[in-house]
């Protein structure tokens, strides 16, 4: 993931695209579960920390309702097409992204 | 992906993935250049071909920025990890639903 971004056609195609369930309903008001249990604040954490960790080739995205909302909040690794629940901390965060740079699934908190 | 779907650990979890970027900011306002570009108005008509095609492993999510607004309106399918601009009439839409139906990209459309 390190520096290895593909460039065609102008666009750096991300080589992990990380999904932040941020519960915006179609009007865009983010008010659902996930942004109730905080997945917003994570935000910033989970940014500042793919950065600590030269994790370059990484995009995060916030997301419109992604319907697990028992589960939440919700992050998804794709292209790895892995879903995660309860990533409710900094801590929740930190298994997810030790779990992505060694190429792991963070097990205790997969779904599905 | 025609009922094939996993269950495990309560969630179903989809076979592809489709993001359709809505612009949302972070305090959910749809403002941007996708949105903008009417992208938000696709999303009815891609459930209902989606429906149409039977394509039911298939989960469709609105997203905030993908940061690819030069190109937009967006559209990502995980987790083929394709990115394809440009997605801005039923006919594009219906590119990149008949690749996936395919197993393959819609070219024409397709960034990175």
């Amino acid at each position: 993931m390190r520096e290895e971004r593909k460039k065609e056609k102008g666009m750096n195609k991300p080589e992990k695209h990380l999904l932040v369930c941020a519960s915006f309903r179609a009007s865009g008001a983010p008010q659902g579960v996930c942004h109730k249990k905080g997945s917003v604040g994570l935000l910033t954490y989970l940014e500042s920390e793919l950065a600590d960790r030269g994790l370059t080739g990484v995009t995060v995205t916030a997301t419109g309702c992604l319907n697990v909302c028992d589960r939440g909040p919700i992050v998804v690794v794709h292209p790895d097409n892995r879903w995660y629940g309860g990533i409710d901390s900094e801590g929740a965060v930190d298994e997810v992204l030790d779990a992505l740079e060694k190429g792991d699934a963070a097990e205790a908190r997969l779904l599905g």
